[in-house]
């Protein structure tokens, strides 16, 4: 109705990081979503109060208003991808797009913990959606997993790292033995913590969070004030270092959960996390979510919680999904027929680094003549490890080499098995580094 | 067409461990369905040749046929779920299912592997769906977020260790440095390892599992045979300690990547993985599948790769998505309009362990006057630390205590606080122990 047969009318509210990642990987990738969704999303119209911005971004001015009622009153724009932030315009545009019968993307979680009951009954009467992957731990698609993947499940518990800031100050203060005041000055140095960290140190945020996360597992909004909430300013490096001797780290967490039905808990605070348990090891920025089901058991989501670019991937997640709304059947969805790829890749040409273990004989100049195999082939070593062991007549011996394709590894690895100092079969093993 | 307005009606062909579950969870979680989709989900006809099954689940007989063919000819079931494993029957039901324009959901990956090219071509003749969540990787909804929520990335590379026999094994030989026998047997004891473990150990379900999601992310079909894997049976213990002194962790990957428009990598083979990465804190049948895309960065899906339940649960959400595709707009979907749960907990009723910090006056008979006062409130003591300090006025003292109400913790922490040998205010912090 508001757009037409094969193009998706984008209208984009606030030119920040969000709205400007959004922008910036649209144009990047509408290659890969037309393929995917089989539509073309187009960003039409833009407001926004920051011409620096629209520069920087190379948005031509013609579509450029500082109102945002020019979305709303565009009939061309089908959806309004809300990324102002704050909760006065924001709630304005909000409702008077689904008044309007447009459909709206949002990562506003102050908003949404605040207004979230008034404006989800709004867009359920309008039948218009409101999404809002991008308001809880950023890139995870952790929202349409609860709603969707795990649709079948009682939630029986959800904790979530969900303020990147705090897990970054806190994983700092544990890892370096420094206290909170130094950590935080490097958090805001390196651009994690905001001029004024009021807002994730004290616990705000992850409770704006966790109102969302209780809401689509629990069904009913917390009331604002009502979510107990203790930020992470009372946390010191001496308990950090007492709950390391006790077998736990401190982390800042969002509990929700609901043992019976006597009632569901929701609250955000320090908290001491098993060392063992997997959310203990998610350091730095990252965050999680761990959601517990009555059917599939322990789960956990893991990624970037914020910045531009995790941010606009969920952003444009939601917009796909309406772009995929708008056509049934789904066009170019059938797995295993998507054209953007090339084919698969021979695997002797695929690079590796590897691990490698010998059993060689003990005595002086081996380690040279399979070094200079490895090096006639020009594959690095980066590590040997030679283990003391009992006099005998064979003695391990452990490499590990730099990236090398399979073909030339294998053919070395061939030439050095054949070696009068190597005893029985070379055992070796490929190595990844995410990097 | 092929249901009724309010209800679904569902083919069930096979069950075993996985068709147990989901009709178990089916019952138990129908409430739960009908509210979040707005539909009555219904097995109404179930194809099975173990009548065993049939009595232990409480089937009525009236439903159970030994032929699938009488789900595809009962004009009544929309949706076929095909869970009887097998690439010759399953084949021939899913083919027929579909012709006869029904839905098929299926958790089979050595199928999907084979025929999947055809299967999903298919299936986007007849404009039907078939869904899969269940094939790879259990309960973690890792094929509803590669093409739904991260449907804007293009993906960089996919890391996944989706065998849950083959990481309890490699688990088991590094954390008590049991050779491969041993863990295999401990692994067939356990009921992890078929009696016949080729299967998994030798990396073909990886590998089933691996050309799945390589088709996901990267749009072809590996074909059978062109797919590179290696198993775990040539992994020693050895080689764990020495990854391990080198600081990794030895894991069967499946790895799934593009760095460039050359080609894609898709392999399976033991790998060593560094121990800082998350990956390799995924321990004992536990699966993960680790995703790099271009916008979104790193992101990671933990959970159960196997068993009636967390595949169950799979299962149940692709049911659920037909379900909310019947009708537009979606009933009872709209966040926050969830009848099933009761309200908030007031703070004061929550339960949590608690740590504890005090400031004490260094003499005899303190602990017991701390002990005492947490006693007359019925909360006991899991441990104590008395870090040994210089002698000065006051030493700091660790408390872990047991479950305790807000509301009793609080009051014994300010009686305690009142108490002369107490110096500064106690720290406190609350435990989650995620039991």
């Amino acid at each position: 109705m508001l757009s037409t047969m094969n193009t998706l009318r984008i209208g984009l509210a606030g030119t920040g990081t969000v709205g400007g990642g959004v922008w910036s990987h649209l144009q990047s990738n509408f290659d890969v979503l037309r393929c995917r969704t089989g539509v073309d999303i187009k960003i039409v119209r833009v407001a926004t109060r920051d011409p620096k911005s629209i520069e920087r971004l190379g948005i031509p001015t013609s579509i450029v208003s500082d109102d945002w009622h020019a979305l709303v009153n565009d009939p061309e724009v089908a959806v309004i991808v809300e990324l102002m932030g704050g909760t006065t315009h924001a709630y304005q545009l909000i409702k008077a797009a689904l008044e309007a019968g447009k459909h709206v993307v949002t990562a506003n979680k102050a908003l949404l913990s605040k207004y979230g009951e008034e404006l989800f009954a709004l867009a359920a009467k309008k039948e218009r959606q409101l999404l809002f992957e991008a308001s809880v731990a950023g890139g995870i698609p952790i929202i349409k997993s609860l709603r969707e993947g795990l649709i079948a499940n009682r939630i029986v518990a959800l904790y979530g790292i969900i303020n990147g800031t705090c897990n970054y100050i806190l994983s700092n203060m544990s890892e370096k033995g420094i206290d909170y005041a130094e950590a935080l000055a490097d958090a805001k140095a390196k651009g994690y913590a905001e001029a004024d960290e009021s807002l994730d140190v004290d616990g705000h945020d992850s409770a704006h969070k966790a109102a969302i996360l209780a809401a689509i597992a629990y069904g009913f909004w917390v009331p604002e004030g009502q979510l107990a909430t203790e930020g992470i300013r009372q946390v010191t490096k001496v308990d950090i270092q007492f709950a390391r001797k006790l077998g736990y780290e401190i982390k800042l967490l969002a509990v929700i959960k609901s043992d019976d039905k006597s009632g569901v808990e929701v609250r955000v605070h320090p908290t001491l996390i098993p060392q063992k348990n997997v959310l203990a090891s998610v350091s730095g920025v990252f965050n999680a979510v761990f959601v517990r089901g009555d059917v599939v058991g322990d789960t956990l989501f893991y990624g970037r919680g914020a910045g531009a670019d995790a941010t606009a991937s969920a952003v444009l997640g939601d917009i796909a999904e309406l772009a995929l709304g708008l056509h049934a059947p789904r066009k170019c969805r059938a797995v295993g027929s998507d054209a953007l790829y090339p084919k698969l890749k021979a695997l002797e040409e695929i690079i590796s680094r590897f691990y490698v273990r010998l059993n060689v004989a003990d005595r002086p100049g081996v380690l040279a003549k399979i070094a200079s195999v490895f090096a006639s082939y020009e594959i690095g070593i980066s590590s040997v490890i030679q283990p003391e062991v009992q006099a005998g007549e064979s003695v391990p011996l452990i490499i590990m080499v730099h990236d090398a394709s399979e073909k030339r590894f294998a053919d070395a690895l061939a030439e050095i098995a054949r070696l009068d100092v190597v005893k029985d079969t070379p055992v070796s093993l490929r190595v990844e580094d995410f990097e």
